[in-house]
């Protein structure tokens, strides 16, 4: 089917115009039309795959996941052999602080998303589907940990992938202005994990 | 002088406009003249006081800051006694979380504010004073719980106290979009808290 493959890769593209304005001067000003122009194809073209800036906004966060589960997916392959609940972890919220311009990028694209999200019903509906897949993902790590002997029985994993996920988008949001740079953030939250797996 | 504290209360009049359309449609496309009219002035004297977008907001921030601050120091006042470490920190992240229509609104604000700053350095600027201050700020806080033997001589007070304003400003985030309520984020930290402060 090279028709349907087409029809991905001019959204991939599509998506990565849209993080290349995101990178430069932000989304907030940004037309369907300035997106058209910078993927070097026409508004009509645009417009056949998404008919407004949210969805556009959707697809490419959703691109984004995509590529950072592969992204840690890949990591945790070259690790070899079985990687530790720990292991996972760190490596999941590596691919989530801006410390590349592409993971730069896509927070900056998650942030654009976000402000549109306070006041937009069906898109915070994304965010509320998206999540708590992230966050069953962590507990199950926790509960692996736990099973392990290597986090302490009595953590709730539930609670302690609520914290983790809040913890990285906060340090990433602070790496992004600077306040601290994003090998800190990862400092901080490996210090984190090491608390919770008992390591220290 | 009579003439300076009409100013205070002109400005003050303005910040609470910028929060009414920040909370009601958001600041992405709201214009002086918009805050102006909400405030019942004219654009003209809103000028007076504020030349950009960006300066209202810079003081929308500080207003905001300086709000916040006096609501901790009243609500540690109630408690009587000399408060504990704990209590300053808990009292302190309770007024950064959207548990009321005012500190959420001051958190959408503050994502007003931190959208237009990744791409403008003077306003990361203001970023990168007001973080250090508070996390100094809770740093010496958890040195308090130290010497009174209530923290782990082995945790890094810097290094809590950036996790700690991550996380709190995560958790803030992700109530705002209704991913999980203000009084989950506020348990999530509290929990976070005990366990720094060793009572569990």
């Amino acid at each position: 089917m090279p028709k349907r493959v087409d029809h991905e890769e001019r959204r991939a593209r599509i998506a990565e115009a849209l993080w290349r304005i995101a990178c430069a001067r932000g989304l907030d000003g940004a037309s369907l039309r300035d997106v058209a122009a910078e993927a070097g194809i026409s508004l009509g073209q645009l417009q056949h795959y998404f008919a407004s800036k949210d969805e556009m906004l959707v697809f490419a966060l959703e691109h984004i996941s995509d590529l950072a589960a592969r992204r840690v997916g890949e990591r945790l392959g070259a690790l070899g052999g079985e990687p530790s609940p720990r292991d996972v972890l760190l490596g999941s919220v590596r691919e989530m602080l801006p410390l590349d311009d592409r993971s730069r990028t896509g927070h900056l694209v998650q942030i654009a998303y976000f402000v549109r999200a306070v006041h937009d019903e069906r898109l915070r509906g994304h965010a509320k589907e998206g999540v708590p897949g992230l966050r069953a993902f962590f507990a199950g790590q926790v509960r692996e940990g736990q099973l392990r002997g290597e986090v302490a029985g009595d953590r709730d994993p539930e609670a302690e992938a609520a914290l983790l996920i809040a913890l990285v988008d906060g340090l990433a949001s602070y790496a992004v202005l600077d306040v601290w740079t994003a090998e800190e953030a990862l400092g901080l939250v490996s210090g984190h994990l090491d608390r919770l797996f008992g390591v220290r």
